[in-house]
């Protein structure tokens, strides 16, 4: 880094960034022109700083580009909306080496190349640690967008996604255990996110829409207290191949692999309700039912008094 | 901040973030929706840094609002745009009063709310240093985006907003003295841009605009190198006014007003090429002529030798 000028390490980054469908003005003037042919956007903004939501020593730029793609797009598919373009600021060390960024932009443009979504601006300081702040933009295709607020009685909750392993996986690496489960912790350094799955809940009429990034029971709270309704979730047991595939970790770490399942973060499946007996996109499970009650989530009738979930703040 | 969870400061922080005219969808959903009536939108995202781009010692945290507000807002006018909404991430660190953040706050809402632009999104963590990440989106009203490259042999340049005023501000600042003029430090501390010149400029045919942000020569080679021509540039003798608002400061520190005015950065005043013959809107003043040539900018016909402008990188 301290080699390169601002203009060298862009001219490092461009090639991987991808231009998208949307895309009118790519970058390079003043501002970047999308187009929202629906005559709206989704817009959502998510920042991950080093040693708070990644250490470098874990995680390369590759992965730390894929992960800030995936939670904000991920929150733009909640909406149940298409995600068309995304901006990136990015804050960089002086000793950063320049592959590292380039790394970054690669992590990015795998994500969004395959999804037609266009890197469409961006901005580059020094800073005393890593910070990658990403907005995302998504078009709603003339649908209305999925809101949390909108799960009634008698609704299925469904989710779709994997549950638990980023939760697990960065356990390993805390632990310097990553060796019990690669899969794992590639489940944490690089989350997968059922993107296409949010527009396709939309258009067959989900009623609320959350990505989860703070685990099942938080962010299920977070659609029964948005809804003024009740979420009841199956419980771990009803979770016997996720379960299943935490085993070793939970084993090895002398944890619960339950309690990753229903409250770990960061693995960005999408969790929605439907009314009953509508046909769900194939990828969603049922996971709850929605009733009347003390708005928030209870798990099998009760209240949840496992781990409370991530909180990076503080 | 130590005694503030993440909950509690958002409550601070809300009731100074407008609404907009724009939005449909406030935030607090996963996403944010935005009215964009043309079908497209324009967007640009830029980052501030704690000790790169500010200091807190001079800097509260209203004017680093004020000035991360204009300093986006002012990419998307310099597009032709109206700008409609904003979203911001938020780096601080522990020991940061949540006053500071409040007052942050408050700048933003001062700037965006008498344009009835919304903050529409956030996020938020700890960091060791402030970093405030903006992306502003703009809608075009049905005109096409004025970019950078489209003037052309024979059209007039013409400049609007203040030019030297936050250069010599700041270093007024840098060499404690802010007491010579304190209007010069506001200009520097919260920077005002003639945002609704932008729309106006497109509107009576502007062939290319820019933001100036890091001076007028050396954006207004931005525009000659991407339009193909060169603009010739009147010199400091032509800015009286300008030279004599800069005169005490430049007197006190042993340094030239001239200077701060061709190459002074973070005015974000607009620099725009029009036909020859067309009426500008007013606020406008022509300070030159687009010619065929060598790409690039020129100073009464010869190349500026004075300060190459800021770059904050590196």
């Amino acid at each position: 880094m301290r080699d390169l000028d601002e203009d060298a390490l862009l001219a490092r980054i461009f090639p991987h960034l991808p231009r998208g469908a949307s895309t009118l003005v790519p970058p390079g003037d003043d501002a970047a022109v999308v187009a929202a042919p629906d005559g709206r956007f989704a817009v959502t903004t998510d920042v991950l700083v080093e040693d708070r939501h990644f250490r470098r020593r874990w995680s390369g730029g590759f992965d730390v580009g894929v992960r800030a793609a995936v939670q904000n797009l991920a929150d733009v598919a909640a909406m149940g909306a298409r995600p068309t373009s995304l901006v990136v600021s990015l804050v960089v060390p002086g000793d950063l080496p320049a592959q590292w960024v380039e790394d970054l932009a690669r992590g990015f443009g795998a994500m969004c190349a395959p999804l037609e979504v266009g890197v469409v601006g961006g901005d580059l300081s020094g800073g005393p640690v890593v910070v990658v702040a990403v907005t995302a933009h998504g078009d709603l295709e003339g649908r209305e967008p999925v809101l949390r607020g909108g799960a009634r009685d008698g609704d299925v909750v469904a989710h779709a996604g994997v549950r638990g392993r980023s939760a697990a996986g960065w356990a390993l690496l805390e632990e310097g255990r990553a060796d019990v489960a690669p899969d794992l912790v590639a489940g944490y350094l690089r989350p997968s996110s059922p993107l296409a799955l949010g527009p396709a809940a939309a258009r067959v009429g989900a009623t609320a829409m959350i990505d989860v990034s703070d685990g099942l029971v938080r962010d299920a709270g977070r659609i029964g207290r948005a809804s003024g309704v009740v979420l009841d979730l199956v419980g771990p047991s009803a979770y016997g191949a996720d379960v299943a595939a935490l085993a070793a970790a939970a084993t090895a770490l002398g944890r619960d692999a339950g309690d990753w399942v229903m409250t770990g973060g960061e693995d960005h499946g999408l969790l929605a309700t439907f009314p009953q007996g509508r046909a769900l996109p194939e990828g969603f499970r049922v996971v709850g039912r929605v009733r009347a009650g003390e708005p928030g989530v209870v798990v099998e009738g009760r209240a949840w008094t496992g781990s409370a979930g991530w909180d990076h703040f503080g």
